[in-house]
């Protein structure tokens, strides 16, 4: 293997085996000896990497903010309405962190950074607002039902999706956060949007869906 | 004061000044130290109360427990409707939280046990499941619209009050939670339920209220 290609899957391994430990544990309780022993590497190997447990920790967070601004560019370009694009980016965020832990522990960093420590700007406050322009996006074309507050709405979602993620990491490695995601936007999406929408994967069409 | 009420009293302002820390920080970066401070207390009387920081967390813990015990019963005495004593439930429990550290802490100290680290008995599957009775129960009764999985909404109303909680705790120290609580029973139970259950204090009753 070339010098370069070697250096680069190293790095990758340090921040895939960093991943493993802190998606189990979170930052406080990841000790950068079990990332080592994980990842059969030395100190030097590391540190000739990342000059810290912290430094990898960034580049996990960094990861998953590349990957949110991805998603949501594709589903952009897709031109669906914005509901349909909302629950699709819901959707495939949640397919997508089941099956990469890289992923899934730059998330858990991200949102624990707030969870713990009151006064951290707001993670989730942000979320909430890009959640709540969809919202309003389909509350100007008409898709939401008269007297639907299109940030309530955001606030139920991003709370609904922050818990099942977290009830779905202790339990089952967010083995289940899929189908939980599902089953939230099935039971809220209805209940806000006008007859027209149809819920992306159902069966009970009402009136064919909504153009974008 | 006599001797026994002044114990009792000590016992009381540990543990307010313990919830207080907790709720900001969580246990692990709780100090004893400023636990101390905030209760201008000693060591020595710490100590003939609590043998140690583990035990004020675990006495938090219990007190919460017994208070949702107390907030079942009173429901279960009104004889209301499931779907009606669900929501009670739920906004009943959300204004207590946001008037009171000591229970909020208590709730914090409980579900972090199982947040991080997995593998712990889930105090939240253990929650999923009792509010599945109650949805399971409205099923029973025919106030759940047909195909409606009424453990599928189980938990989606614990992951939406877990992710609820823990926004409104790291923006408003639990200030919006009943709002939040509200707005997630505003978007969730009416969309499950059948058209003869009244969200309670909402303004559009459609055939009056669903006799329990």
């Amino acid at each position: 293997m070339p010098q370069q290609d070697r250096a680069y899957a190293t790095r990758e391994a340090i921040l895939l085996a960093a991943a493993e430990e802190f998606d189990r544990l979170g930052y406080d309780r990841t000790s950068l000896t079990a990332v080592l022993a994980r990842a059969g590497l030395t100190k030097g190997a590391f540190y000739f990497h990342f000059p810290s447990k912290e430094a990898v920790a960034a580049a996990l967070i960094e990861r998953q903010g590349e990957l949110w601004a991805e998603v949501r560019e594709t589903w952009r370009a897709r031109g669906a309405d914005p509901l349909t694009a909302l629950h699709g980016m819901f959707v495939e965020s949640a397919d997508r962190m089941a099956a990469d832990v890289v992923l899934r522990a730059g998330v858990r960093l991200n949102a624990d950074r707030e969870i713990g420590y009151p006064g951290v700007p707001s993670t989730h406050v942000m979320w909430e607002k890009l959640i709540g322009t969809y919202l309003a996006d389909a509350a100007d074309r008409g898709h939401l039902l008269p007297g639907v507050d299109p940030e309530a709405v955001a606030r139920t979602l991003c709370g609904a999706a922050l818990g099942a993620r977290l009830i779905s990491s202790a339990t089952t490695s967010c083995a289940d956060f899929p189908d939980r995601i599902r089953e939230v936007l099935g039971h809220v999406l209805p209940c806000v949007a006008t007859a027209g929408w149809k819920l992306p994967g159902s069966q009970s069409a009402s009136e064919g869906p909504i153009r974008p």
